[in-house]
């Protein structure tokens, strides 16, 4: 018999160029009943990004609504231009029906959840091998010339000053490993004594009475 | 290049019929840079095993000399009748090289350690899926005949109250995937933050200055 078990959050945070998005799609082919916490934004969608599924794609006024409404686990404006946050009631949700929840979140985003002591979780920091290889990568997806790259290299740098606030720590050198990585920790949390929704499912397995807490 | 990482403890308790010894023997196989901690005992090597490898056999003179010598981290008389401690220098050596130790060890021995703050750890509860299968584990190892093994199954049942005070539990129903489970919190709990040796080798990395602890 499985035993029931809570829905675990994972807060997967890094600076840009970590690669951070490629990491969680291939988790989530890997590992079951993990459900993807789709972030609203006010950015355009990048090509192939599809609404409802990478993220909900929301004009500015709508998200200060929502804002207004209080309907946000967590939300922070990114490169001082756009808005992303995560749903509230989206996550509850998915975590009250025992899955296992990722969301992929600014470093801002996650350091204002992962001070809040009322949604358990689990975070972990992805970054890329070193200085080099981040600037590749920064490079590479140029979408915004060199002043931006430029920038963005700076906010990561600051970015990984955070390190500490977090649980885990992938680096993300060769992508396969960053994976296995990434998905042992989703195994292993689901070990959790404190995940078991009902010890005394496990005390019954054995004819007991009930354990004292 | 690789990051410096501290050795962890991991305290790995079953009460007997459990299959610990075979999971333990496995995930050392397919674990790299993991240390067996070999145990002192009074008790009789059984068939097989070998002094040095499985256990330390002692005397109860000897045994009883390194308790009023303080030399072990944890010690226990199991059913009354034999020894059972673990050498602390042989630990201690172990993680101050960044090995990760486990450490395979009885339910009370466990719950003495585990209360120590002084010693970082993680602990694996290790139990059969249920009562039939326990019986059955206990009774087909049948050393000691029906009283003895109705002991064993009453102090198993005991010690499975103690679930609540370990980090992770394991049920050993299929061996491969116990195994697994056992592997991926070793692999998870490296990846810790708090593993990481010096968080300048990380910054370093990025040539960025030191970062406030």
């Amino acid at each position: 018999m499985e035993i029931e078990r809570k829905g675990g959050l994972f807060i997967i945070s890094a600076p840009s160029g970590s690669g951070k998005s490629t990491v969680i799609q291939q988790v989530m082919e890997e590992v079951k009943n993990l459900s993807f916490s789709v972030s609203y934004t006010t950015r355009e969608p990048r090509s192939g990004e599809i609404h409802g599924k990478d993220y909900f794609f929301v004009s500015e006024a709508e998200f200060e609504a929502m804002i207004a409404a209080d309907e946000f686990l967590e939300h922070a404006r990114v490169f001082d231009k756009f808005w992303y946050g995560t749903n509230r009631r989206q996550v509850e949700t998915l975590l009250h029906r025992g899955q296992d929840v990722i969301m992929d979140i600014d470093v801002q985003g996650a350091l204002q959840l992962m001070v809040r002591q009322d949604i358990p979780h689990t975070s972990i920091f992805i970054i890329p091998p070193d200085d080099t290889e981040l600037k590749k990568r920064l490079a590479n997806r140029n979408r915004e010339g060199e002043t931006e790259i430029q920038r963005r290299l700076e906010t990561a740098k600051k970015e990984i000053r955070s390190l500490n606030s977090f649980d885990f720590l992938v680096i993300n050198d060769v992508l396969d490993k960053a994976v296995e990585n990434v998905c042992a920790i989703v195994l292993a949390q689901r070990l959790k004594i404190n995940r078991i929704k009902n010890v005394k499912q496990v005390t019954n397995l054995f004819n007991m009475e009930d354990i004292d807490d």
